[in-house]
C-alpha cells in the first residue's frame, strides 16, 4: 500500500535484544515525533523515565515478572499519565484541579497515542519495540524506585533495542471482526469470529511450539481472577477520584 | 530522519473536511494496519463503529459540542473498549470474568494504540483525521444511538476525510520537558518548564488569531470543574468495577 502501513503490518514485539545501544539522536527523534500524536486540547498530559540505572533495570525484571529483556534492550522507558502540569498550575493561581475518571481516562489515552507513535517511529528506524504492562503487577514497587511526585502515575514500559530474533508477525482479528456499522454484531456472531478466529491462529501456535492452544482457550479463563487489584488504591493515591 | 517520521512531525488535527467520500479499501487498509499496533496478551479489545447513518452523524454532532465536522466528514467513527469476547467466552466455558480497574485500563491502552496507528495509516494515505473526545460529553446519549451490548464501551470518535483547510502543526512541549532519566523533575521545574513552552506557542496562537492567549492560561483551570461527572456511573452499566 505504502511504506508506512507496510511498516506498521511488518510489526512484532521484540522480547529478545542484542547489547547494541540506541544512540541519543534515535531516541530523541521518536520522542518528538511520538508527541506529534494526537492530544485532547493540547494537555499532553504524560512524562516519559528512561531507566539508565542497572539496580534499577534489574528491579524492573522482578516486577514484571521476571522479563530479562528489560536489562538487555537498548533503552528501556517508563511511560506516565502526568496531571502535575495542570495540578501545579492551578494550585499557582489559587484554582482547583479535579483529577476524576474522565482527567485519568483523558492522561491514559493522551499517553498510549503518544507511546504508539514512538513505538512506530523506533521501528521506522529500525530498532525492535516491545510494551512492558507487566510493571502493572506492582505500582507500588514502581514508586518507591522511581520516587514519582502526586499526579504522575506509572502506566506501562517499553523496552527498545536491536533485535536478537526475528518472530512471526501475529495474526490479528479479520477487520470485520472488529469493524461494524451504525452499531456492533450480535452475541451470537461475536462467539462465532472468536472460534473461527482459532483457525486463523493454528498456523501462529504452532510455529511458537504450541500445537493445540487455542485463542479463545487462553482468552476464556484470561480474566478470571481480579488482575492487579491494588491499581484502584494506588491510582487513589496518585490523586485520582473514581467521580 | 525517514518518511515515517516526517508524517508524523507534519500531523495536525483535521476540523474541516470537503465532500469526498473515502473509498472502502483504504478504510479496510487503516483499520488492518492499526489492528497490527501491539496488544496486551493479544487480547485486541475493541472494536469500531463506523457510523454512516445521517440521522445518527447528526445526533453525534449535539452530543460533541456541535462539531458540524462530524457529518461534513468522509466517515465518522466511534471507537469502543470491548470486553465482550472475553465475557462470552468465559460464560460458555462457566468462568468468570472480572472486569476491574485493570481490564478497563488494558481496554482502553490497546484501544488508543489501535486508533493512533489506524489515525497515522490514514494520514500516510493523505487523508486527515481528528480524534473526537466530545462525545463522552454524553456517553448515555451515545449508548441510545448505537445499542451498544454490556462490556462494550464508546471512549472517543474519529474524523477522516479530506482537509478542506491546512492548519499549522501546533507546537508540542520540547522533549526535555517530557523525558526524564531514573525520576521525574521537581515542582519548580515543571512549572518554568510550562511557562517556557508560552513563549513557544506566542506564534501558534498569533497565527490562530488568538494573540495573548497562553497554554498555561488555558490549562490552569482545564480541571476546576469536575469534567462529565457521568462517566463513573456510565462504565459501571457497562461492567466495569473499580477495583
Amino acid at each position: 500500500m505504502n511504506d508506512v502501513i507496510d511498516l506498521m503490518l511488518d510489526h512484532r514485539s521484540i522480547r529478545a535484544y542484542t547489547d547494541e545501544p540506541v544512540p541519543d539522536t534515535d531516541i530523541r527523534a521518536a520522542v518528538a515525533a511520538g508527541q506529534k500524536a494526537s492530544t485532547s486540547s493540547n494537555i499532553q498530559t504524560y512524562s516519559l523515565v528512561r531507566v539508565t540505572d542497572v539496580t534499577m533495570r534489574e528491579a524492573f525484571i522482578d516486577i514484571s515478572g521476571g522479563q530479562e529483556k528489560v536489562r538487555d534492550c537498548g533503552v528501556f522507558f517508563v511511560v506516565c499519565a502526568d496531571m502535575r502540569r495542570h495540578r501545579l498550575l492551578a494550585e499557582r493561581c489559587g484554582c482547583g484541579c479535579e483529577e476524576n475518571v474522565e482527567s485519568f481516562l483523558l492522561s491514559v489515552i493522551d499517553a498510549s497515542l503518544f507511546a504508539q507513535n514512538m513505538a512506530l517511529a523506533f521501528e521506522s528506524m529500525g530498532w525492535g519495540t516491545c510494551f512492558i504492562g507487566g510493571i502493572r503487577n506492582d505500582l507500588n514497587a514502581v514508586q518507591a524506585l522511581l520516587l514519582l511526585p502526586p499526579s504522575v502515575t506509572p502506566l506501562f514500559g517499553m523496552t527498545v533495542g536491536r533485535a536478537a530474533e526475528d518472530p512471526w508477525p501475529r495474526p490479528r482479528f479479520p477487520v470485520d471482526t472488529i469493524m461494524h456499522e451504525d452499531g456492533v454484531a450480535s452475541d451470537d456472531v461475536v462467539l462465532a469470529q472468536c472460534d473461527a478466529y482459532d483457525d486463523l491462529m493454528k498456523d501462529y501456535y504452532q510455529q511458537r511450539g504450541a500445537s493445540g492452544r487455542t485463542w479463545c482457550g487462553q482468552m476464556e479463563r484470561f480474566y478470571e481472577q481480579p488482575k492487579r487489584a491494588h491499581l484502584r488504591a494506588f491510582f487513589e493515591s496518585k490523586g485520582v477520584r473514581w467521580r
